[in-house]
């Protein structure tokens, strides 16, 4: 496979001690936040830079950092380190700073100064998966936005 | 921002008519799917290449094709038209065929022959949001994996 396909960042993760969490997005792209205030969740893909080398980008299995995993596939784990560095947090959106082109959240997983790539609206009728089987060592996690 | 960085497809759709749906992995990444059969539902990240183009990648503002939709941001969207043209769905895994590095799944809303930069298995402890909030026009959709 020789395909190669070219993303900018559109933004990027803002996370300093004893201030909120903020996803500062670049002014050319703000438009693209038209109304985001409507919805409360939302799924951030971002760029897991910190693995953005050969090795990072050539683990295929790792053991996920729970207690009882298994070695797995990185397609069955969220592990940063994968073929292409892409990440996937849900977050609650708090805030909309308008004149800072910033969106207050109330976590990510992403360190400071994390490149965002996209954010998308959490639409439950899609996202939301009732009774989804995972493997034993998935199962005790904390919840985070369900009962 | 002049920064860029690079993806690779790690596979792509197989969608044929009368056919079950197929996300075929190119063999040197198919031991990233290992275990993955301990998931029942995985978030699949592709990309909209049918939007790889100027004026697919600059768009920053759209009407959701629902009843009542207003002009929305494509942060605030699903469009596949939006700066990098990533897309996630959110898919159920129905079975794992090791001999052609296949997973066969329910859906995608993918075409046929689209690539898959990234597979994740979907975690509700972190992916599932009960009572998530959305405006008007995408509250009556209909139901994936709900009740």
């Amino acid at each position: 496979m020789t395909l190669k396909y070219e993303l900018n960042p559109i933004g990027r993760v803002d996370k300093k001690e004893g201030a909120p969490v903020f996803l500062v997005i670049e002014p050319q792209y703000w438009d693209a936040a038209l109304r985001i205030e409507l919805f409360s969740h939302l799924h951030i893909i971002w760029w897991a830079d910190g693995f953005d080398n050969p090795k990072g980008r050539s683990q295929l299995k790792d053991v996920p950092p729970v207690e009882g995993a298994e070695m797995s596939g990185v397609f069955a784990s969220r592990s940063p380190a994968r073929p292409n560095i892409l990440c996937l947090s849900i977050v609650k959106l708090e805030g909309v700073d308008s004149e800072s082109n910033r969106l207050i959240v109330d976590q990510i997983s992403a360190d400071d100064e994390t490149p965002i790539l996209d954010i998308k609206p959490y639409i439950p009728s899609s996202d939301r998966v009732d009774n989804a089987k995972v493997p034993e060592w998935f199962r005790n996690l904390v919840k985070r936005y369900t009962e």
